[in-house]
């Protein structure tokens, strides 16, 4: 019998933003590997294993879901969001690299709603024209990097969205984040935090540039900032599809 | 009663990635307007009425849809993708500034899969790492706000998408794009053409910049360009979590 590895998203939170077919991947399953708060999200089954286990721990993960489908089991890796977004996937083909493993092995990537995408459209559209994404933890990349592409992002006028902006361990790096955008972009720049959007413990606030202090994010916080033309109605806030044209009725 | 303006994401294409909160506002729906194509996904009942219009008419279809809400009904604006990156929700927006109608209106936004995360998935995680989105149409900026973004992009060292790469009245830009890339980055750098993903039309192509070509891109097509990490496993395009770590066993 031959095995199969799924990586699939679970969006960001609420089980609306599942897509049917990550719901049918999870229903074939024999087994769902994960960080802990996401493998709770899967309810439980006769016959089906669940394999929780800490962050930190992605490439071990990988290998065993990869080891799991050559003992003719169906594994699915759950990452919340896309998978291909700062989640499992690299992590599964980096294992896959390693040459421990038939690189012919049946995997299918399964997309997801990723958190940036829910946040934006809480907030209204402020990704709404071209954008940058930047994972702001410097666990796997020095912070000169992290500082280079914010100035590049800024200077290329692109909207951002940046993900992992604060946790306990780098309580400071999102202070520094601010300080380099004030550098390269005008005080009145809009900035949303969005925390655990579609979670019972969803916020959004809006904030000018100035106004934005470190304390504002966490690590279930996404931190958008608009580009120079983001600006707001009513309660929304929105990114222009144009550059040059002024927007105007028809 | 009550109106309201809903603007769903109905994903690339194919209906298992079309979220169940779209699918309850379709259902829910009174009215939908889209793009031709978009509205023909959608299928047919009672009391339920279609308002196809062509591409370009972005601000009309979003003031028809505001209108519809000022009379007590319930419209729902589809995109393909997400209705937040480069589709109708700013055009929504747009036509709320105007003045013409209640900023207090109710308006949601539904997520869905955009183009570029169902690519990425099927070529295997080539957006793993930061990453800039660009539309490459200069139909709404001039084209060297797109050529600076790019250089931005590639100094960078971001991962890159592109949305509407080329079209039968712009046949010679993606040209362009081609020969700025090739100033900017390495020549052995990955892309990844990626046209109507999850349709029966789905092509999936990867080549080196080199290699790449214009003619391998139309408006259906999303062009992934890895960062100067990315590299291939199998028949698989990844770019690694890491920037400095080496991939290695834990």
């Amino acid at each position: 019998m031959s095995g199969s590895v799924v990586v699939a998203g679970l969006g960001p939170g609420d089980s609306l933003l599942v897509t049917p077919e990550v719901q049918r991947a999870l229903d074939n399953a024999t087994d769902i590997l994960g960080y802990i708060p996401y493998v709770a999200r899967i309810a439980a089954r006769p016959g089906l294993n669940l394999h929780p286990s800490d962050n930190r721990e992605e490439l071990h993960r990988a290998r065993h879901a990869l080891e799991l489908a050559r003992q003719g089991r169906h594994a699915v890796i759950v990452s919340s969001g896309d998978p291909g977004v700062f989640a499992m996937a690299s992590a599964l083909f980096e294992a896959l690299e390693s040459g421990d493993y038939d690189t012919n092995t049946d995997i299918r990537i399964l997309p997801g709603i990723t958190a940036m995408l829910a946040a934006a459209a809480r907030a209204g559209a402020p990704l709404g024209h071209d954008f940058c994404v930047i994972n702001l933890s410097d666990n796997l990349k020095p912070w000169s990097v992290v500082e280079q592409r914010l100035r590049m992002a800024a200077r290329g006028d692109f909207a951002m969205a940046f993900y992992n902006p604060r946790s306990k361990s780098r309580p400071h790096q999102f202070a520094h984040v601010l300080e380099i955008l004030r550098e390269e972009c005008e005080s009145q720049r809009l900035v949303i935090f969005a925390r655990a959007v579609s979670t019972p413990d969803e916020t959004v606030r809006t904030v000018t540039l100035a106004q934005a202090t470190p304390d504002m994010a966490d690590m279930r916080t996404v931190v958008i900032v608009g580009n120079s033309l983001t600006r707001q109605v009513g309660r929304w806030v929105y990114t222009p599809r144009s550059v040059v044209v002024p927007a105007s009725a028809p």
